[in-house]
């Protein structure tokens, strides 16, 4: 994520200087390799030392240590933000590291990624026509927002302000919930593949339906913790509606199987078709 | 699907007349002006009468009265065969209609399709490089199987033969659950979209993950009530592993979600690189 933004800023020409850190010397040497970063620090607060904007990408479990490393370190007018896929914690990693919400924090997230990572898989055009949500506090600085707002946008993204809260329920129900299942789907199947080769007969749909399990079991574990109570809601209405279909398959309720089917497919449709008269990447 | 079929086998140049045949004369006549078929009948039996090879490519609910209409009126010699997703129900059906098993009925399911459907949505290569699983009974003339063989063989597809409850129960794993999942997640959001506009926050994995939503609303409510114990089965397993999955969640119990995510990444990896190293459709 943060490769990708360095080579999207790079293309824009908004910004003058890419300094990488992170706790791998090999990577940092492969973004530099790539010409995605100009230099690197392995210490996080020399790279932040001068820079005027600096952008946390690491898994969210990570986030309340870098946070620390930082706490006082950042230069006057410094803006700091991070791309994490869930909010509220990222104020409670703030509020632990700087004993306060810094003025100049505006939490984000954008709603982009594949289900590739590291370096050698970022790629410039990752966030074109994609949204960024910022989740600013009340003690955000509206200019910080400001600029976090101008980052994205010069990089083709559409940034929307929302409430953390908020945030954090809408992402467990459309991201967070998704990859759950399809986690579990691949697991339930491999413990079913232990008596005979059920991956040999599994189609397209398959493939397309469990792409995210192939996600980063890391960054997933910090999501599952980092938005539990959300997710947990989500799953829990998830796994009551999955019942009742359940039933309605037990039984052999036609008819309500039908207009369930019928209406998610309405749904869903409406949804491809939203997208593209959005004009959005699909 | 019986257009791709027929798109194929004429690209293969292995049939010399191809009759259509079904309620709709909207449909017939478009899929002649498209050259899919050399002529069509509606009466389903005076279509059938002269064929050496008849497909019933129809939702599964409506197999038994096709079986039904073309009792006693199949040409000397001819083979049948159906492109069903579920293969147990297409014996009971065949029973029901012909007071048996007929020895020239030979049961098969291309995994193949989209998740869209009509004539226009059809095409030749459809079945290249995919699977067609055959379900022969213990009554079925290995003549018949060998041609029906042959007839997938020849547009590209890999042909195994399997018993037709064990293809049930595969394919309720493989791809009768990931539907009903992909169905029941959109119906979830679409209640929860009845108080914000939670879709448009969904991004690329959502997409992927709820095509299979976007498919035939009557022709999953078929297979739903036709394999419907082998489906009620694997979404019994699927939930009591779901359940498991959300208390540790809610539990927090961080290490056993990583070996979870991890097991399954490793699994969906292993399923990619397999189907890459077998040199099929991606």
């Amino acid at each position: 994520m943060g490769g990708s933004l360095a080579r999207a800023l790079r293309e824009a020409g908004v910004c003058s200087e890419f300094v990488g850190a992170g706790r791998s010397t090999a990577t940092l040497e492969k973004a530099q390799a790539l010409g995605i970063i100009d230099r690197y620090e392995t210490d996080v607060a020399r790279a932040a030392g001068g820079a005027d904007m600096v952008v946390v990408a690491v898994p969210l479990g990570t986030t309340a240590g870098v946070f620390r490393a930082l706490a006082g370190k950042l230069a006057e007018g410094a803006v700091l933000t991070d791309v994490g896929s869930a909010k509220r914690i990222i104020l409670t990693a703030a509020r632990e590291a700087f004993g306060r919400i810094p003025a100049n924090l505006v939490p984000g997230h954008p709603i982009a990624g594949t289900e590739r990572s590291g370096v050698e898989a970022s790629f410039a055009t990752l966030f074109e026509g994609h949204r960024v949500i910022l989740t600013p506090a009340p003690q955000t600085d509206p200019a910080a927002t400001a600029r976090v707002r101008r980052m994205w946008e010069s990089v083709g993204a559409e940034v929307v302000s929302m409430d953390p809260d908020h945030h954090d329920e809408v992402l467990a129900a459309t991201s967070h919930l998704p990859h759950v299942l399809a986690y579990v789907l691949v697991d339930v199947l491999g413990r079913m593949q232990e008596h005979r080769e059920i991956f040999r007969y599994a189609a397209g749909g398959f493939r397309d339906f469990t792409r995210i399990a192939s996600s980063d079991p890391q960054m997933w574990h910090d999501i599952c913790l980092a938005n539990r109570d959300a997710l947990v809601g989500a799953l829990e209405h998830f796994e009551g509606e999955l019942r009742d279909a359940v039933d309605l398959i037990r039984r052999g309720d036609g008819e309500a199987i039908k207009s369930l089917l019928t209406r998610a497919k309405a749904l869903r449709d409406r949804y491809t078709e939203g997208r593209r008269a959005g004009n959005e990447e699909s």
